[in-house]
């Protein structure tokens, strides 16, 4: 395992590896750490701002309360890193929320979850980029300037990454996290050092604004709701907590304990990181206010439309480190590429939980591959479209972005552990041991109490955030639920059709005689190999088939069919019109409806071309006529080919691309051991 | 042959002719002249006016030489006619210019001639409707306020009308182009009438302006130039002149007799027109110009840039019927109407000489096919992206698309005229007869004068246009003619690589044993039909192969295969990756390599579906599978179809596409003789 030694040679010159060498690959805690966190890590860049922003409506007095509001993420944060504990020990396989409400739940509460998943990656990646952005753009301007071109660059560029598919390095994960976090620590420090200490005054450069409350001495259910909605929006924090939970199959052994320790690990850092940047928000003044433009006043008069807020834990770093210090230009920086990892993510995730779901027939059965180029290649273009529309809808603006985001989470979150109260229900139902029983009382306290406050919250987001543009996540969730049942059905009627009766003999009537036909044109190499091999295929009756467009050629057929002495008698059919599709079509009906015992099968010579362009020069007839073969029941259809030259060139294209790198490769660990359906079967 | 009789009952209800029964179509010249004549006929609507609007830039003065160019148009369609009298003769087989040209002068001649007709079909569709448009628009003010959108919507209604396959009729062209040609003549009629007899001052609306000279006191060299060019504009009369020499197949016996007789009476129809258009234009004292905005003057002050000026054709209409009057509507729509059917002419070209070069393998073989939906559509399709292209880039302005429209008209006319030349030349050599070859010399000597005159013209036309547009045209041509050149290239070069080698035997490896190998994804009905089938067509090696990706169901599969007794032995392939198409074409390379002399037959089990949609849900990894099958050699594919009950769907789909009519049925006429490579062969 070669993992952290090569570290150096791994970044400079990324070796890929082969999937079948993906066994090898298990990652130690230090790695798993920025590779599963950089989602929840990184929301501590627009955590803590969406708090302020929120507050502001009632007035900068009420920033007093935000504290609180910290203290009230923070128990959330611990309950739910407690819950995920749990579910890592209980499901090792690494299904997540998705088969654990499943599995628990039944096949609704796990589609919920499914689509609730769905639209969470499709946000990450809106919410992360458009965050990112910002970042960059507090030490940038030209970034600020054309935010949205910005973000959807930053869209493609992430987009045709995955596409090429590039190989997905821990480390590549762990720098910039490391970095990012490193950086908020000494930010918290020096700036506690700084102000405690020292005594400086450290000045934002909002410090000196005013805040024009939007409603002026709010009070009552008023300031409840509106101290629940800088609740809902400082959850952001909480997004992609249950990445480590899809994860576990990559963790090094002792899978379970490495997976829970990580977890806590993160919940740990992301919760002081969070603090900090609260307390150091309040000790340098900073502003934010929903509309800029018209309620900041600077000197008493609006600052106007032109004035850009930058996130907080820019304007913090710039009151602690100074504007432009080196390292102020080291968090932006590390902060925006610990966002576009974060958004990186998605990508990973949402293909990966593509290919679980077409396991369970909720979506096309090819996704289920692994590394299925096309397969994922659709996800991809899907999800960055599907962000891209958003991004371009809400104008990059990570503030309104959050408004979707946290729906999704948490009624993931919400299912995920209700499931888990069912799932150690059943096995208290079973287990006798004492001290296995109180381990399970205690997870299921811990579930049950994460399932009641998560559920809350998800009501508190729901209440607070609809008309904001909770009701747009909803509506791609009941989107996605949609298509995927209509899927599921469509897949289990056909597999009702086809199921076979019991008993030997199944058709009603079942052929006993091959009738073979080869299709010719002319008396050329593949239609001789073609010829061939119809023959080696012993069948009742063989004979060659050629439609006649042109009496010329035709003759010509037969004089060098007759010189050539080839011993398959030559059928020529007219087709006055030039037809093709037709009068094959025809004569093999009329054969089945002669000898309806027979079975007719059809020998197509075909080219293998090389070059795109070469498929619209050749085979078209081939493959409308096949096309209308295959209605025709009875009728078998055996493509002959031929490899021209430039065929090498499409081999070469085919083995490339079976080479390709999954995006997704680390996260999901090995695959040697398949999803079990139930586990508890097993416990 | 109903054609007549039931005119009525045939536009009212349109009733679709099978294809079987085209034999029947043929036209009776009355229906053959709007057939074929309603492009040159309706040009009359617009090349007056560019005759004017190009001298006008030497100032009115200038006017009084449009009669010398009147006559000289009038000669020049005298010698196209005459010269395309001798080619009806001499090529009754509808081949055209390209024919004539590819026969007599070579390949390099004709592939010219095709890319210069192709041109001039994209061409066709651009003035006609353009200037239909503009004539529509002398009656309704909206339609020439939103010129372009209305010229992209009547080229979106000709493409939608033509992709349904809606049938041509004779009718359809009879009744609009007899009205208009009665319009036109009842229109001179009346002008000559109220001028001479009356002595009325008839007045056309732009009678009261004046004209700014560009370029005062022109004359020597320029002058000359100067009236070239309005004789070039002029030649847009001449337009679509050969089309009737491509339908010699669709009129009634003597087919030649009868074309050549249609050719005339068309040539005489539409001179006289030209003339007396002019020459009415001349005594209602027409002012057009080259800008209007500027150099049309109203009481010394130029117009505008809102002046709309109309077409001399419904300025004369004006000045003769009077504004707004029946006989001035009536004309104006028929006007319309037959620039649309014009540019209807090109959808039903464009295709056709599509397939005659398909035949000759310029382009994709499968556009040959005649009917073939497929092909049409994409026929059509790019014609009117070409056109739609142009009427956006210029405007939709038929004074510009004009510059661009002769080039191709003359290549084409120059090509064959020599190429009739050498035909008759040929033919001198062989004939003895001594009336015989006074009727050759004599034809000889028209086409010979046809190829002096219109390679004149051609070389005036150049010189006068290029920088005007023409070029754009010639760049169109290259286009083509590189395109089909490298299309030829192609299928030459695959016609030498797959050419049989003399002798019995051409694999040197030839296959002497089959082993054929079943795909069983699961114990269904399509399974056990591929096994059957497999069974039935008997090979020296029979297996069933599946691929596992779950060992539950693999397990679940080998019992079943066990339980049910099945006698093909089941050889399970692991595949921890999920991937199917890997592991199979790796067993079967490996088979390949044990045993080089074996051929592999793989039997795949496919879903036969109606709706597109299904296709993505089902048969994906089949597909894949095949496409890399094929690759290797020794290899043959066999599909066996399971038609589900959705397939009935696309079955009956299927059905209407075979029903559908090809655009250009009726000017084809019946394809029961091919089209003879070289007729001189036969004479």
């Amino acid at each position: 395992m070669s993992k952290l030694t090569d570290v150096p040679k791994r970044i400079l010159i990324g070796r890929a590896l082969r999937s079948d060498r993906l066994g090898e690959t298990l990652l130690p805690k230090r790695i798993a750490l920025p590779v599963f966190a950089s989602d929840p890590l990184s929301s501590v860049a627009y955590a803590p701002g969406e708090v302020l922003l929120v507050l502001s409506i009632a007035g900068v007095s009420a920033y007093h309360f935000s504290p609180w509001i910290a203290v009230a993420v923070v128990v959330l944060m611990f309950t739910v890193v407690a819950s995920y504990r749990q579910n890592v020990h209980a499901y090792p396989s690494g299904g997540g929320d998705y088969e654990v409400a499943n599995t628990n739940l039944g096949p609704r509460a796990g589609l919920t979850v499914a689509s609730a998943l769905l639209v969470d990656y499709v946000l990450t990646v809106a919410v992360s980029i458009s965050s990112g952005v910002e970042n960059l753009g507090s030490a940038v301007d030209f970034v600020i300037e054309h935010k949205v071109l910005s973000a959807m660059i930053m869209i493609l560029l992430l987009t045709l990454m995955n596409l090429r598919g590039v190989k997905e390095s821990g480390n590549l994960f762990a720098i910039p996290t490391y970095v990012f976090v490193g950086a908020v620590f000494v930010m918290i420090a020096w700036g506690a050092w700084r102000g405690l200490v020292m005594g400086d005054t450290m000045e934002a450069p909002t410090a000196g604004l005013e805040i024009k409350a939007e409603h002026q001495g709010i009070a009552g259910f008023a300031l409840v709701f509106l101290l629940l909605r800088a609740f809902s929006s400082g959850c952001a924090a909480l997004t992609g907590v249950e990445a480590i939970s899809n994860g576990v199959p990559a963790f090094r052994k002792p899978k379970s304990k490495n997976a829970a320790t990580t977890l806590a690990l993160m919940g740990a850092l992301a919760v002081t990181m969070f603090c900090g940047i609260i307390g150091l928000a309040m000790a340098t003044d900073v502003k934010m206010a929903e509309k800029p433009a018209t309620d900041l006043l600077e000197n008493g008069v609006p600052v106007g439309s032109e004035y850009v807020q930058h996130p907080v834990i820019s304007q913090v770093a710039e009151a602690v480190f100074g504007n432009g210090s080196f390292l102020f230009i080291v968090l932006a920086a590390a902060t925006a590429l610990v966002l576009f990892l974060a958004a990186n993510t998605a990508y990973n995730g949402f293909p990966l939980l593509g290919s679980i779901l077409a396991q369970d027939r909720y979506l096309p059965r090819q996704l289920h591959t692994r590394g299925d180029r096309l397969a994922f290649s659709n996800g991809i273009v899907l999800l960055a479209g599907a962000a891209m529309l958003l991004v371009w809808i809400y104008d990059a603006d990570s503030t309104k972005l959050i408004q979707l985001y946290i729906v999704g989470v948490f009624v993931s979150f919400t299912l995920s552990q209700i499931g888990m109260v069912r799932h150690w229900n059943r096995h208290l139902r079973a287990e006798r041991d004492p001290a296995a029983r109180r381990r399970m009382h205690r997870s299921r306290a811990i579930n049950t109490f994460g399932a009641f406050f998560t559920g809350m919250v998800l009501v508190v987001v729901l209440a607070t955030k609809f008309t904001h543009g909770a009701w747009v996540a909803l509506l791609g969730m009941v989107i996605f639920y949609g298509t995927m049942s209509a899927i599921r059905k469509h897949y289990d009627r056909v597999s009702e059709e086809i199921a076979a009766a019991e008993g030997p003999s199944d058709d009603s009537v079942r052929p006993s005689r091959v009738h073979s036909i080869v299709l010719v044109s002319k008396v050329h190499k593949p239609t001789l190999r073609a010829l061939a091999f119809a023959k080696l295929t012993r069948s009742d009756r063989l004979e060659a088939l050629s439609i006649s467009v042109d009496p010329v050629e035709t003759k010509a057929l037969r004089e060098e069919w007759e010189r050539r002495g080839i011993n398959v008698p030559l059928k020529i059919l007219d087709s006055p019109y030039r037809e093709i599709t037709r009068p094959v079509v025809e004569y093999v009906k009329g054969l089945r409806s002669e000898n309806p015992r027979d079975a007719v099968s059809v020998y197509i010579p075909e080219y293998v071309v090389g070059r795109w362009y070469e498929h619209l020069l050749h085979n078209q007839s081939a493959l409308r006529l096949k096309g209308r073969l295959l209605f025709t029941p009875g009728v078998m259809v055996t493509s002959v080919p031929y490899q021209l030259e430039s065929s090498e060139l499409a081999k070469r294209r085919a083995k490339k691309r079976a080479e390709w790198n999954a995006p997704g490769a680390v996260r999901r660990g090995p695959v040697d051991a398949p999803r079990p359906k139930d586990p508890a079967a097993k416990g």
